[in-house]
């Protein structure tokens, strides 16, 4: 009996945390009110407001939930040895949280989002909060793996793992921008860019000319 | 005369542009209005509404200036052969544009205001071009540098110029969400993370493992 209505909690909670996901997808987190959630999820106010106070925890609860479905993935590979290559985790990883669960047209809409909430954080403490929990989790996670890399041989330049794990996640923050604002990128973009970069020779920069612009 | 007047327009342009770009930076953009930026720079509305008739035009303005600075590091790059190898290239422009001319307090406000140019986007659609015209330059720009990398042998994999081009546009935004977000990073940690992908072998690829979780 316990355990039903535990699973009640549950389904209801996913079942607005889902509604209003798709509300602040459609129309940006500003342009949401609590009234357009319960709209959507066709629950009443006391229903509702018994598991969020109100849109910022509503966001923040989004947001977690996301990291935690993120650091999953991360923990999985880091257990392989050695771990799966950059170009092949990133891009499992951007698929299953950014492209498939998503349809075309709302995945610029969802980038969007994800920008306003980036924004949001220079004004909400605890939605701040939350994103640096599942970005420091997040780069753990990777400079665990770029240690797998070196330990298994894959990894040749003498650099801080912690600096790898920062422009791959630079990478992925990169492809939500550029979603947002022009919506025009796919996973595989970033994939084949990922393997242009491995195929380049780390030996033998090439430095800049102060005579090329003469 | 005429040389002179000129001159002083340009001047005067300029010390608006700089002072909003202050204001911009220190309180966001929402937060400033265009009495703030009149008080920065000093001077009457009917002299600063000359030359801008708002807030939009100002931050277009500035978004327009900073495209060709990046652009003008860019063309200067590709008339290199070979061209100046990824991490040395990046590494300058984001050095030049969004390090060195920022004091390290004003550079996390400098990207929280980029995060806010970018939302800017979905609901103002001079901004959205403006941002639009320098993407496609840079993408242009880079793509022509790829190619370099590719005629000097520097570059093995046969991956599209454009979607190396687009990777190495989305570790640079990727830095602006870092520096916004958790003000913690710096243009070092990128350089280093490129060449750790440069030092990775592009033959072996290691695919995900579906019994990493057992």
């Amino acid at each position: 009996m316990a355990r039903v209505s535990q699973e009640h909690l549950d389904a209801r909670r996913r079942q607005i945390l889902d509604g209003a996901a798709r509300c602040f997808a459609r129309n940006g987190f500003h342009a949401t009110s609590m009234q357009d959630v319960l709209a959507e999820v066709g629950l009443s106010a006391g229903a509702v407001y018994r598991y969020f106070a109100g849109k910022e925890e509503l966001i923040a609860a989004i947001a977690d939930e996301a990291f935690a479905g993120i650091h999953g993935a991360f923990e999985e590979a880091s257990r392989q040895s050695p771990p799966p290559t950059p170009e092949v985790l990133l891009g499992a990883v951007l698929r299953l949280f950014l492209e498939e669960r998503i349809p075309g047209a709302d995945r610029r809409a969802f980038a969007r989002l994800i920008l306003q909430v980036w924004s949001e954080t220079a004004r909400d403490e605890r939605l701040a909060a939350s994103l640096q929990d599942g970005f420091d989790g997040m780069r753990v996670l990777w400079t665990k793996i770029v240690d797998g890399y070196r330990e298994s041989g894959l990894l040749a330049a003498d650099v801080p793992a912690e600096h790898l794990a920062r422009t791959l996640i630079a990478v992925a923050q990169g492809y939500i921008a550029q979603q947002a604002l022009f919506g025009d990128i796919d996973v595989t973009m970033l994939e084949d860019g990922l393997r242009g970069l491995m195929s380049m020779s780390v030996y033998g920069s090439v430095t800049m000319d102060p005579q090329s612009a003469s």
